[in-house]
Order: C-alpha cells, then structure tokens, then sequence
C-alpha cells in the first residue's frame, strides 16, 4: 500500500504539472476569471479522474503522455461540475477540499463563468490528444460531450435536486448515481484507452469497470457523508441527511451499503480479467476508493 | 428585400426543425432538463448564428444539409450564454426574445443546468458533422472551444462585468465586443466553411468577414439599446446605461458609432471580394444586421 501511495503522489504531481501548463497563466486577460479558474483546479483535488485515465492507458499498452491531455480535460469537467454544484442556487457549499470555494472567494458570477471556461477548455484539451487511429478525436469528444450532457452529468445532477425531500425508488437512484459520478469516471478511463488505441475489447471491459467502480465510489460517498466529519471531508459531512437526498443507506443501511460496494469493486477487478497483470494499478485503484476514509 | 425575408424565413424554419431533431424530446428523462432547454431555444431566435454558417457554407460550393450540425452547435452554445447571462447574479434579466427568461419559469438551478448543458451539446453536434478532409473534426472542436473559452466568450463576458461603471479605452471595449459578440459571429461562418471543404484562403476571408461584421452588430446593438424600447427589442432596453457600461454610442456619439458600422459592414463585404457571386447571401446578411432596427 506504500507503494501505491508514492504511485498516487507521482501521478498528482505529474497531472497538476500538465493542468498548469494547459491552463492560461493567472495574468493572461482577463486575470480574475483565469484566477477564479486556477483557485478551484488547485484546491487540493485528488486527480482521481485523471490518475484512472492515465492508468487505463498503460493497461492498453499506451504511454501516460499521449493520454495527459484527456485526463486533464476529464478533470476540467469535473472541476467545472463542482463549481457550479457548490453555487448559491445550487448546493450552496462555503467550503470543497477544505478550501473556500471559487464563490465564496469571487463571487456569483465570475465562478459561474470559471465554470463555463473550463467545461470549454476539457473539450479544447481533448483535441490535443495524439492521433490514435483506431479512435479519431471526434469520438472522443462525442464520448466526453455525451457524458457531460443532459442525459448523463447534467441530467444526473437534474433527478438529484429533484430528489430531494422524496424517499426515491432505488432504481432511481441508480440513475442519480450512474449519471453524476459513474458516467465520467467511465469515460476517464474509455478516454485514458482510447489515446492508446486500445481494442473494442478492451474498451467494453473498461465500461464496465468504469460504471461499477463509479457506483462503489457514490455509495462510498453517500456512507462517508453520514459517518465522517466535514474537517475529514474536507467539504459539509451530513449535507445528504440536510437535504433529505435519498441515498444508499438511507435506502438499504450501512451494512448492507458497505456490501454492496463490495460487490461492485469485484465486479469491476473481474471486469479487468482481459487485462491480465497490465490492470494492476486499476485494480489497485478500484481497491483505493473502495476503503478509503475522506 | 423581400427576397431575403423569404430567404431568411425559410432557413430559420430549417434550423428550427434540425433543432427540434437534435435536442432530446421534452419528455426524455429528467424530462424538466430537456424542457428547460427547449423553452430557450425555441424563444423565437433569429437564428443569425445558424444562417450565417450555412451560407458560407454555401459560399464555400458546400450543402446545407453537410454544415446543419454545426450551426446548430453555435446556436446551442449561443443559448447556454444567454441563459447564463440573464441569471440573476450576471445581468439578471426577466425577459429575453419577448418571452420569460429560462431561470424565470424554471428557477435558477435548472438555468444553470441547461445552459451547462447545451454547452456540451453544441460540442456534441459538431461531432455529427460529415468528414471534410481538410478540415477534420478535431479543428473544428477547437475552433469552438476556444471560442467558448476563457479568451473569448466567457473572457469577453467578464471584462464586460468587470468594465460595469468605468469609462474604458476603445481599446477596452474592443476587446468586450470581440470576445463576447464576433468571435462566435466569426466562429459561425468559419465552421460552415469547414463542413464545406473550404480553402485556406477562403477561411482567412471569412475570418475578416466574421470579424468586422461581428463588430458592426455589436455597435448597432449598442445603438439599438439606447434608442428603442424594450417592446421592440424583445428585452430590456438601456440596460447598458443602467448598468454604466461603456459601449460605442457612450464613448463616440451616436453618429460616429453608426458611421463606424457602415465602415466596418463595407469591410466585410471587401473581404468577400475572393468568392465572387457565390457570397451574395453573406453580403445582403450583413447589410441586413446594419440596418436592423431590433
């Protein structure tokens, strides 16, 4: 496990080096907005989302430079989505990854356009990735758009909100879940493969490693949030119960949540099996997040 | 005159109804998403943006039916930023084409959502272009990311918050109207000339052509704001005095601004010198935005 810790440490630092390259300087014009933007990308985030990318790559037998440019675009998307999730009329948070956040420190309107940029900028690093032959950057930026539309991202972050107050059914639930957090982290490691030219094959096991290993990640969330503080989170704890959101143990209990988590983690190493010894770090990941404690 | 009327009905109509197929139906799931976003882009638009990038398509010796996708991703991406723009912490706006403002009927949280979410669609479309060899589709997403961007779009949305109530430089506000108005204006012909396989030398035409014209509309906007109502214009009129911002008629007059339009629609046309008849319908747009009374 000590190994795995100096592995996660090297990526982030290799993940924030390429995010500071590929986001304009902090005194380009106009200087608040690109401050506004730097303020949340370097809020201490884990690079998960990019770190699986990368991984995916090498699983596939591509190199972490020609993917660098999708995970830092599924990155941007995702710091795009925290942004506005954290707005007033949103979740109203004051604090994510135990810094202020982009509002808070700017205001209204100028993190509502930070977000803006970056959702734009992931698509523009996107285009940057090396030609792979099998997968022209079109599908790829289908993959991402797709992902980050109405029908997944957005509309995932859509059923929440109006789940709220309501005791949902848990198929419900699973498409809050599959839309706000599986659906992207699906398609880091799809676009991580994709920049290696990776196999249909290949690409199949990766969806189906992507959505289990989202799902465990939500239910996680959803148990930390009940039984963590928000010093350790980093961000509100107990925010689920306060919004009355249905969760997964609120619907099923801690037991039978931690459980299913589980089981999803195994689903998805079993999904790897195509991989043989090139899916370690992916299974290690997926292990990761699946006993992680913040 | 009457023949561009004609001309212009009957592309809006074609727009319309490729809109229509593209954006998921209102009742597709979160059905309140999909309706957010149809209330806004079926708000009566003059699809401007859409029919410019058709007709340099045409210009280009292109089809119409190869370039509709990315005319409607710049009226997709058009949209989302007026969405956002009329938010109550940007310029918070009850009224928009003559009917209620997104955030008005749907509350400010589905505002956001949609417009974040016609942002990734545009993207989307774009991808649905048919292959154009020289222009393949990895430029013609980077062409609209930028735009979109930090740089441009958003860039130019906040200098013009941040210039609220200063007296800036021409040189200010040039850069205002650049990001804000004709980098997507330009953005809209250069990709209609993509999808129709165009020449270098007939991108950098359309380019100066997008330029000036984009420009020229965002004076006459300028102009329209301060002398008609807001029955006529379909929103708010003297915002921009309300708000102190600088614009064309503040800084120059009102008779230098109008002289500066004609100036700059007599440019655009020159630039078109290179495409002989076929640009016809790229002229008379142009004249038509200058003159335009709403």
């Amino acid at each position: 496990m000590s190994d795995l810790k100096e592995y996660l440490s090297q990526r982030c630092h290799f993940v924030d080096a390429a995010l500071n390259r590929l986001i304009p300087d902090a005194d380009t014009r106009p200087a608040t907005l690109h401050k506004a933007m730097r303020h949340s990308m370097f809020a201490g985030g884990k690079r998960l989302r990019p770190i699986l990318c990368l991984a995916a790559a090498e699983a596939c037998g591509g190199s972490i430079d020609d993917a660098i440019y999708n995970a830092c675009a599924v990155e941007c998307l995702h710091t795009y989505s925290l942004i506005h999730d954290d707005l007033p009329c949103m979740d109203d948070d004051d604090m994510r990854r135990g810094v202020p956040t982009c509002h808070k420190v700017y205001g209204e309107a100028m993190a509502l356009l930070a977000g803006d940029a970056l959702q734009a900028l992931a698509f523009e690093l996107v285009t940057r990735t090396p030609i792979a032959p099998l997968h022209p950057v079109a599908v790829m930026v289908l993959e991402l758009a797709r992902t980050a539309g109405s029908l997944h991202l957005v509309g995932g972050q859509v059923a929440d909100l109006e789940g709220e107050g309501k005791k949902l059914p848990l198929e419900d639930l699973r498409f809050i879940h599959e839309g706000k957090t599986a659906a992207l982290l699906t398609t880091s490691v799809r676009l991580g493969a994709m920049s290696a030219n990776a196999s249909e094959e290949q690409m199949q096991a990766l969806h189906d490693f992507g959505m289990a290993t989202g799902l465990a990640f939500q239910i996680i969330d959803d148990i930390l949030d009940v039984t963590q503080t928000s010093e350790k989170l980093g961000k509100s704890a107990g925010k689920d119960v306060e919004a009355e959101k249905s969760t997964y143990p609120a619907l099923m209990g801690l037991d039978a949540s931690r459980a299913e988590a589980h089981r999803l983690t195994e689903a998805a190493s079993r999904a790897l099996d195509v991989f043989g010894d090139s899916a370690v770090r992916l299974r290690q990941l997926a292990d990761y997040l699946l006993n992680r404690d913040y």
